[in-house]
């Protein structure tokens, strides 16, 4: 079986074990039916942690326009959630009162199911947007998956699909420095309007490892900063964007803040977000290639440069039809750059420096012309650019521009 | 004839009569050969003032990575230009100073051939970039156009094209108020790397109005803010933009600043520019349709959000679909007001209301639907939106997205 650490960028930490990709941590439940949202398939979901000391984190998109659903979750017990009630199919945005009551009906009708209150319950929901969401037919599908809750995440991790080509999941075992095993895993969906502030991406994240609500939230909010945040296909801010991690204790093994198993955990974390965000670019709509980019200068200059290359279509277009066009990276950092007299500016593929200074470097003939050709046409490709100043570092994955692309957004409503 | 003003968005002012849009005012003269360049077709122009008294205004790209013949310009006295050398097929960038070297050795060449001074020659360069520009067939190519010169740009305004489907000219007649008469005329290239602040799109604009240098300035300023800084195919800031507007009194009628007979030779300038900038976008690299963004409200806020609907790839590819998903237009218009609280956007397509503060409008069965697909599915289509704020207003002229654009710059180096 193929590792599921597959980019070359994202390496498995050394105390990890990789388990079925849909097992889930001691503890955890989940279920996922097809209600009718989508014209087939599975399309409502339902996750559940069976103890109650359950701790939890959560992250939401920065969009001024938020669906309903984080509406809802920002008025949630966000750091002691027990349960996610998700749909595909509909985003729920733009809906008004309307939207909002049945976002809320969804969150009750998981309580009710589960026995819990709705403060306990978070509700997730992504497809198009700016239509009505069919309310009996979401309530339906959560008294359904509740019946279904299955200790895997088979059904799940299928039903929060969209335009994705496949599920992305993992569960991973832990071998921690104190000699305690713990596992996490995680469900993830995603493919366009993802941009670098994490977009219509959906995460979900369970350990049975034990931890306090604030050990939670740092873990997420660094792990989210590392990946989902670094990631763009389309440069498009999602409305529903969400990231929910939950620690159930039911291992046994409580963490301690700042001990080596913290870290061991943050370490794991971060690799199985960063594997996850990979997947999203990767499956990026229409994507043939992934890019990343690093751009290392002045620190205000570093991030809005790595976002303007990576969201240039004359960059993506260019790795789409795997052209080693680098003036139009230099175009892209350029612009980033507007205003400046100058274009002191350095471009590495792969490794390779092509432009020094602002100058093309004469490469040598035919060697190094193969080697930036086979790194445009590979399935990774990293640039790293250097800017005028220092002290700022910033990095961003991205999907290139295809034919699909166009024609799964061309047509996506209709 | 159709009418060179052909978009809904700017009309023809009262005063000017359309000539044949290959005519050029008196005075002026123009030519364009094929230099070997470019595969095959002209790719050297040369467009020359014969009247000594000649009076010119430029605008540049901001890019911070400048084309060579954009930094040989910005050395020369861009308010007496006499001629222009412009080729098409390599734009001359990243070459340091044999790059250079050769948009210096373009600029003396025409000086030579029309007995000027290198200082009055502005030189311009349009297409791939990161490639050596050949020396010795640029300038063979000026010896050559300089023989050809025409009163007439029909060879001109072609040799300066590349992706465009066609060439972008016009020549107008103004009946200005004091019972004077004058020409203008216009010769433009743009279809990728645009962007609001006018990207790899050229237009040389002559007169035969005699014009203080101030005036010519003053007037080339407005209307450019007005044209290319409103347009954008891709979001892509270009390395070799150039707008050069020349005067040269021939005609005998001296336009006196804050007269009304500058007011009409401005308002015949604004629609001159407006139309061209609107066919760049038209003929936007793969362009099926033109959107037009008007942003209302706060006035910090109405720029951004304005071309964050432009440059979004999931609006463009709606409107390549004839796809009237609105929704994707709140989505940007929510990038853009990112880490607001509320969403209080009101939004009009085609002046028929779809979104008032934040919620979607019941539209009447079926007769508004079919007026908002019918709107998504013309030549032209525009969007009204309103935004928290008052004082504020942004308007950008935007292509849609289709798999023409990917299949031209997948390949275009190749």
């Amino acid at each position: 079986m193929s590792s599921f650490f597959r980019s070359r960028w994202v390496d498995r930490p050394d105390h990890v074990t990789e388990l079925a990709p849909t097992a889930l941590p001691e503890g955890f439940a989940a279920g996922g039916v097809a209600a009718g949202i989508k014209p087939d398939g599975q399309d409502v979901g339902l996750i559940y942690s069976e103890r109650e000391r359950t701790t939890s984190a959560a992250r939401f998109t920065r969009n001024a326009l938020v669906a309903a659903p984080v509406s809802v979750c920002h008025e949630a017990n966000l750091s002691a959630l027990r349960a996610i009630a998700v749909n595909s199919g509909n985003a729920n945005v733009s809906d008004g009162e309307r939207g909002l009551a049945t976002a809320r009906a969804q969150q009750a009708a998981a309580a009710e199911a589960l026995d819990l209150e709705p403060a306990q319950v978070a509700v997730a929901s992504t497809g198009v947007i700016a239509r009505e969401l069919p309310h009996d037919k979401a309530i339906a599908g959560i008294r359904h998956a509740a019946q279904a809750l299955a200790p895997n995440a088979k059904a799940f991790s299928e039903s929060i699909l969209t335009t994705d080509k496949g599920p992305k999941r993992a569960c991973l075992e832990l071998a921690l420095p104190s000699g305690a095993t713990v596992r996490l895993a995680a469900q993830a969906k995603g493919g366009g309007m993802i941009s670098p502030h994490f977009a219509t991406m959906l995460c979900f994240v369970q350990t049975d490892a034990g931890l306090a609500p604030e050990t939670v939230d740092l873990l997420t909010g660094v792990c989210v900063k590392r990946s989902f945040d670094r990631i763009s296909v389309d440069g498009q801010l999602s409305t529903n964007d969400a990231v929910i991690v939950m620690a159930n204790g039911a291992s046994g093994v409580q963490v301690v803040p700042e001990s080596p198993d913290e870290l061991a955990l943050g370490a794991s974390l971060d690799a199985l977000l960063r594997q996850l965000a990979l997947e999203m670019v990767a499956d990026g709509e229409g994507a043939s290639r992934v890019g990343r980019v690093v751009v290392r200068g002045d620190a205000e200059t570093v991030g809005p440069v790595a976002r303007g290359v990576a969201n240039s279509p004359l960059v993506k277009t260019a790795m789409a039809g795997a052209d080693p066009n680098f003036g139009r990276i230099l175009q892209a950092v350029g612009q980033g750059l507007a205003g400046r007299s100058e274009f002191l500016v350095d471009l590495a593929v792969d490794g390779l420096l092509v432009v020094s200074q602002g100058t093309m470097v004469e490469l040598e003939y035919p060697d190094e012309w193969v080697r930036v050709e086979a790194s445009f046409a590979a399935a990774e490709v990293e640039f790293e650019i250097g800017v005028p100043g220092d002290g700022g570092e910033a990095e961003v994955f991205f999907s290139d521009l295809t034919h699909d692309y166009v024609t799964i957004n061309a047509d996506y409503m209709t």
